[in-house]
Parts: C-alpha cells; sequence; structure tokens
C-alpha cells in the first residue's frame, strides 16, 4: 500500500492550492471593493491585504513542501 | 496499488485548478464591480487584483507541478 | 497499511491550508472593509487583523509540523 503516500501527496496539493485560493481571493475581492469606496486609502488597503495573503502563501507553500516531499519518497 | 499515485495526480490537479478559479474569480468578480463604480480608481483595484491573483497562481501552479511529479512518475 | 500515515500527511497538510486560507482571508477582508469606511482607523485594524492572523498561523504551522513528522516516518 505505499501508494498511499502519493495519493496523499496529490490530494494535499490541491486541497493547500484550494485554501490559498479561497483565502487569498476573498481579501483580495474586499480589498478592491475598499478601493473603490476610498481610493485615497488604497495603499493602506493593499498593505494589509499583502500581509494576510503572506500568511496564507507561508502556510499553503509549506504545505505543498510536505507534499513534494510525499511524492519524492 | 501502483496506481494510487496516478488518481492522487488527477484529483490533485483538479483540486488546484478549483481553488485558484474560485479565488482569482472572486477577487475579478469584485475588480469589476469595484472598477465599475469608481471608473477613476482602475489602476488601483487592477493592481491590487494582479497582485492577489499572482500569490494565487503561485501555490496553484507548484500544486500542478507536483501532479505532473506524481503523473511522470 | 503503513502508506495511511503518507495518506493522512497529505490530506493534512491541505486541510491546514484551507483553514488558514478561509480564517486568515476573512479577516483580512473585513479588515480591508474596515479600512475603506474608517481611513484613519487603519493601523488599529491592521494590529487586530495581524494578532488574530498570528493565532490562526500557528495553530496551522503545528499542524503542517505534525504533517511533516508523518512525511518523514
Amino acid at each position: 500500500m505505499e501508494g498511499l503516500g502519493y495519493l496523499g501527496a496529490g490530494i494535499g496539493a490541491g486541497l493547500a492550492a484550494i485554501g490559498a485560493g479561497l483565502g487569498i481571493g476573498n481579501a483580495a475581492a474586499s480589498a478592491a471593493e475598499g478601493t473603490a469606496r476610498q481610493p485615497e486609502a488604497t495603499s493602506d488597503i493593499r498593505t494589509t491585504m499583502i500581509i494576510a495573503a503572506a500568511l496564507i502563501e507561508g502556510v499553503a507553500l509549506f504545505g505543498e513542501v510536505i507534499c513534494v516531499l510525499l511524492a519524492l519518497k
């Protein structure tokens, strides 16, 4: 049953991408709406979004690296 | 049971595409609405959306590469 | 059935990324909207968001480390 690790690598890589997509996408959606409502706050809103996106990206890439470990095992 | 790796590659590739699609789609939808509400903020909104889309794309492509590794194993 | 540990590592890594993505993304979305409504409260809103994001990040990274342990077993 060693193929289970490969199955886990594929499913995990996809799930991590879903998490990053939904999370960063939601943050970006609200950032776009906020920018439209207060164009003069663009840089503040963008900085907030990038901080959050970087945190999400960190966990997601960590998860992808784990899946690489599993895939190359 | 070595076929499990191929199963994981297929499922993972699809899940990653779901994540990127929903995330970037949501960001783009709100960017379009924001641009419609404040046409003069178009470039700010577009820059915000591209930053977020690039981050989502990075994780999703990483996941797809893992699935390619599994598929070619 | 020792491959089940690898399967769990991959799925767990993806689920942890989903949790972090949805949680931090939701916090960032509301922070962006709050900043747009009260631009002068930007730093307060951002600090609150970073505290929450750090707490979510802590649990998610703990989960990722557990998955690393499983993957390297």
